[in-house]
């Protein structure tokens, strides 16, 4: 058997729990003869609460085509009622990065992206400054800057959405993009926008963590990835971390330190949405 | 429906890599009236390598007792040549301590034991010395006194296995107990002997591995709980963590720090085993 | 030269930072033929900010006295203004434990303190519960049972007090004690009384922390040691310390993970108070 | 008092221990006008051990020059017999990168340096490869290719060491430069090379780290900054960090996660170095 025969694909499902899911979706799979390469569960409550899944299986190419079975697994999907994607592992999702002036987050992304740790496509990179214009042209990727004042904020917002939809992208990771998104905005991408918060939410919600943080005399700092929604700081944490400091570090030096757990929170959660690890299920996230 | 008149179980299960396997295991816990709570699985190669499964379901007392599901799995098992337990989540595996003279693994486990924390009946602690003889006693478990010294090794290695079936005892922990055992103790209870080792394997194997990493001039210390086999400090990792140390520390200084990641380690890795996660693969586990 | 027939001490030192001190401290203690072991600075800014010193240092039982050497020493802090202590290493605090139901903290304290981690003496512990009378005693140590309700509270704390006084405390550790104290108690022992919050503050303040963390759905639970002020929650860090979690954590699950990151958070800030490692400046900490 | 008219400078010192050496020194620096801003001491044994000390001071435009400070610290120096340095914090050393094909550890460094975090100048990169050229070249920094093979081994060296010469380079980073350099090129620079070890030492020495990682099935793997000598990965270890792995990681994996522990402990381990805050003792290193 060679696996280069082979498609990978990914299913996520999130519906009421109820006997028989897993029965069905694995024997369903077995008819179309896939292979199950991995597969995770999680059940909020055994009686009554939420099902999530997701699982990795192989189809062989001899057999079915994957839009086959994809429509094919509708019958089982309204069956449980369930909300689900089912998607080729070779489609690489379509990623726009919005920066500010810091080049921290946006220069990983794009390190680890060039080096194949990241299954995205970059299609473009959009700022309201132009200090990282070169960075990113660097690695061949257009560079797009639209700068934004309180004057022309819905004006901004309109022309990076029709450059979104221009370069068909799937989600968006704001790298230190230093502006608050209007509603209309974050509603044109529910769950499709990844912002790095510069602190260990819900400490330090809004502006200056690194300040607040050094008044509070705190020892550790963190990062946290969320999904955005319209309460600010508020929505659904996919990754955190933390670093050690001491009474030493001045707020500037927190700033300097904490470049090194925003880099890390945020590209690994970039990693889990590109492969399709996350659900979101209220304001949580269950990553498999 | 009332959790309370659900039985839950545990499905542990390893056998060569083929389609269908999750297909018939969910079939056949469908069909008895199996819910499944959750499920992790493992391929080490979906072209013909090793699958490895652990599944938690609940049995509804109206419907099957659970002698009868676990006797007819056999048919499923045996068409896939499957190594595989199934067990009741209520019941606790026995777990022997063995222990010399230092107290803080023992203290740990017995700790956590009282706190609900590790799902296992203790019957009986054993040492070559007497001085944890009271402590272990303040729990309400038997303490037995067996030294140990050259001229009666095997002698003693009797004495404790008599004592080990006496209690109808499923596992073993070295909870720093300062023997080595014999190839025949061993093999009386294969991959049912757990150890903690007081450095970061491979690094330090044998004697003094404090001593070494004071020599070695290391900046981070660890602990490795794995379990026995006859080559000394070389079976099957299931868990290993670090501390920070710096160039203050004494040889003394790095053990009592070590004391604490020894701790850590050793119970995240006998709770484990407690609740059937962990399944050997060679010189390996898979840790569901 | 034998160390046994030296004398270790312990200086601690804060003032507004000025040229010289350094020199002024290090060349007294050459002058009474000390021998500085170990010493540790910080200046907040080098311009006119606070200067804090800690130094270890032997004294040779020959030549001076440890309470000549202090005496004299009044005049080089008179001439800074110096804020400072000085005190044989030798000379263990005492240390009282309040407690509630809960028994890790209190376990962890009592473990470490007979391990000889803990530098301390613990003349008594206090409960509002008669639940750890046992667990306490095993271990040599009074426990007094002082019951708390609406009705008696400043009573209680009265009570409390004259026990503290009786038998000579120097500081308090409130190893999850879920008692709120009265500011006139708070006062009676300022910078003395080390709290435990299980959470990561300034995140969660108050009241059940775990269902709030479990609420927000965070990755990383955390836990805070402080000094205890009249404003709740909000005293002097001293150490804080995170554990990961993912999504299968239920409320319940969180608080046990809890409890091993409280253990070690408050042991390491009392490790630390008992060694003289501790300043505390304004709302924040300098630890040596 | 203004600190743009103050000049910083730092002082590294090993010596054998003895009475009044931090008497000496800071009453030195306090006849020179000197403002102590931070100091570390560190004494192996109080009886008759070594006694390492770092000092940062600043010194007033308006009172003495640095090198006259300099010169005439040499007494005090030669009267405890040390070996020391005193440097000003201003004079950036210069820093060449060795690198082979592989990009993350060069890329850190080159865009830590570039945020001002690394506190040196980088005259050249050299590399036995050329497919890092552009990336170095976008920094604006000489790139030199001097391939490496069998037979022309000692020739490329001599090349190397007339470039470091030619550049007055201070000390050399491996940057994942997979040659083993000859104990003639080691021994012009002496603690001045510093290398990443791609696993935890002293686990895994020598080649394919990753590769003996997998087989041995551990649960973490680490990365090993040091200072190169002639014996293979046996040099004084600067710093070691760790990232957690499970069974789910096949070789490759473990060498992708590791790339992001080389990064962090060698970016570390150069910036300490840079900034003087090393001192080699033995096999050993002294961090302050």
């Amino acid at each position: 058997m060679n696996t280069n025969t082979n498609i990978r694909a990914k299913l996520l499902i999130s519906c009421l729990d109820q006997p028989g899911i897993v029965s069905a979706v694995s024997t369903f799979l077995h008819q179309y003869k896939a292979n199950i390469v991995q597969s995770d569960q999680y059940s909020t409550d055994p009686s009554g609460g939420m099902f999530f899944m997701r699982i990795e299986f192989d189809l062989f190419k001899e057999s079915y085509e994957f839009n086959v079975v994809r429509e094919a697994f509708e019958d089982i999907a309204s069956s449980f009622d369930m909300e689900w994607t089912m998607d080729l592992a070779s489609r690489r999702k379509k990623m726009a990065i919005f920066v500010s002036k810091e080049d921290h987050c946006l220069l990983e992304l794009l390190w680890k992206w060039r080096a194949g740790e990241l299954a995205v496509d970059i299609p473009l990179v959009i700022s309201n400054h132009l200090n990282l214009k070169d960075d990113v042209e660097a690695y061949g990727i257009p560079f797009f800057h639209i700068p934004v004042n309180k004057a022309n904020k819905e004006e901004a917002e309109q022309e990076a959405i029709s450059k979104l939809y221009e370069y068909d992208v799937d989600f968006i990771v704001l790298a230190r993009y230093m502006q608050i998104l209007s509603p209309d905005f974050v509603g044109t991408f529910p769950k499709r926008i990844i912002n790095i918060h510069h602190s260990f939410l819900p400490a330090f919600i809004g502006a200056n963590p690194y300040a607040k943080a050094f008044e509070r005399g705190v020892k550790l700092i963190g990062a946290t990835a969320h999904y955005v929604t319209n309460d600010l700081d508020e929505g659904p944490i996919i990754e955190q971390d933390i670093l050690r400091v001491n009474h030493r570090y001045t707020t500037d030096q927190l700033k300097v330190a904490g470049r090194n757990v925003e880099r890390i929170a945020l590209s690994r959660a970039v990693s889990w949405h590109a492969n399709d690890q996350i659900i979101v299920h209220g304001n949580k996230t269950v990553i498999f």
